[in-house]
């Protein structure tokens, strides 16, 4: 069965994790580029590394993102050497953020320099990322507009959010494959993101969103919520301002025409959508979890 | 007493420091870029590097380059990841190549970059490069012309030197700072590093090498041999093809016009030259050892 799905970064990667063990090389992982930043001349794709790390075996399980067994000691002398070191590159992550850098800057395109990281950790499944064009996330808060790592560390993401926009969005096109990978499916599967920051810059891809909405298999989302509470990040204060709640209705009204069926936990059970829910038991506490709700998902699609 | 010493790696950093110990804020120091390599998308200017190490006491006295304490995880992952890594850099010292390639590519100069780090060290001496232009050593061997670290680094030195040459030192102009301080020298120094492919490239620049024919003081080279060998690196083998030998004359041969007297290694004396000879302990084991060689280095320049 081959499956396409949609991931921000860390819930995502937990699930993207679990399908990979369920479908080895028949797994596209479609990464979220919204986060991206520039750091000490570098370009971090946050998201993307928290799936390949994740698909790799690499991350921290402990910690949520980065790998594990990291260390800081590159940072922490830029900091020293008057470096700008507000956003946390460990020394194993640095590796990777200088081979992509490099490859950037001789003119490879993000997607093919995601590709050879791929294939350089071994991960048989495909992660693209959602375009190779410049698409940056800029979260609207009453005390003014942000980029979305300025938002989200610089600010510690203690701003209530009243909109979301996606700089670039209108010009951007799908990295090569992304469509033609929707297309082929058997089955989508929008992870269990931040609908508005971390889904909303894949979908804001016209491209992808027609691809998705033309769709002739299903399309399952995750819920990203438990007991109407985000596991980790600001969603559920996000959806309360935004949608006027957080039940599974309002997450499945983050996407409208686009998803067939919401898997959700049980202590969101029962309750009422215009799509059919599915309840299980949705916290990936490790590889053992992400794997079964990873299977409940792919029932639910096919 | 205010001096200007230019410097280059290893041998020249350990003088720097004992310089720096006896003149303090007085020191200037004017360094070798010709090393100068990219890597991973990172400029690394590795003598200049090693003289700000030994002037902030950041320095592996015992490998001779890099930082004490040094750790290599981010160049080993950048590896795994498929980066080039075949220079050695550390931790610590990625940390300040991060730093200075942001600035450069911000559009600083090296100089003003080089005063910066300098600052964050809170050394007091003056470092410069000796010009922020793009000028690169070239070794002419009979396996062919290598740029400096592709000679030196990785193909270890062990080509025989026909010649050496410097692009772009037609061009090169002195960093801003260079001429003024060796024309307001009290004293000028030549460190102990090789004549050919340290001090070459600095004093390739012509209004540097202008500067220091037309001085109005003493300049004092101190001989990089110990008994007629090299204490590191492959001068000896170089001074012998081509220039002859080893002695005191052939170090001072090096020079010609430049070099008001050459302080050599006990195990050298006694030794015909056409400039004075001083015959010293050269060999800097530690901090104490390295300010008893720069003192007697200042007597004879005084």
């Amino acid at each position: 069965m081959k499956v396409v799905c949609l991931s921000g970064g860390v819930g995502g990667a937990k699930l993207a994790r679990g399908l990979y063990d369920a479908l080895g090389s028949d797994l596209t992982v479609v990464g979220n580029v919204g986060d991206d930043l520039e750091l000490l001349g570098l370009h971090v794709s946050p998201d993307l590394d928290s799936v390949l790390y994740a698909l790799a075996g690499l991350n921290d399980e402990g910690r949520g993102w980065g790998r594990a067994g990291e260390s800081w000691r590159t940072l922490e002398s830029a900091r020293e050497w008057g470096g700008d070191a507000w956003f946390q590159l460990g020394d194993l992550d640095l590796g990777l953020h200088l081979v992509r850098a490099a490859a950037l800057r001789r003119g490879d395109a993000l997607s093919s320099v995601t590709a050879a990281l791929v294939g350089a950790a071994g991960v048989e499944a495909v992660l693209l990322p959602a375009t190779d064009d410049a698409l940056r996330t800029r979260v609207v808060t009453p005390a003014g507009t942000f980029s979305f790592q300025d938002w989200f560390v610089g600010r510690r993401h203690e701003d209530e959010v009243d909109g979301v926009v996606f700089d670039g969005a209108d010009r951007a096109t799908p990295a090569p494959g992304v469509v033609e990978a929707i297309r082929e499916a058997d089955g989508l599967v929008f992870a269990p993101s931040n609908p508005y920051v971390s889904l909303g810059p894949i979908l804001a891809v016209t491209a992808i969103r027609e691809a998705v909405a033309e769709r002739g298999v299903r399309c399952v989302a995750v819920s990203p919520l438990i007991g109407g509470r985000a596991v980790k990040g600001p969603l559920d204060r996000m959806l309360t301002r935004m949608a006027g709640g957080t039940t599974p209705a309002h997450v499945a009204g983050c996407y409208p025409e686009l998803v067939d069926a919401l898997v959700i936990d049980r202590a969101d059970a029962p309750a009422e959508a215009p799509i059919p829910l599915v309840a299980t038991a949705t916290l990936m506490e490790d590889r053992a979890s992400s794997r079964r709700l990873a299977e409940t998902v792919l029932e639910v699609a096919a």
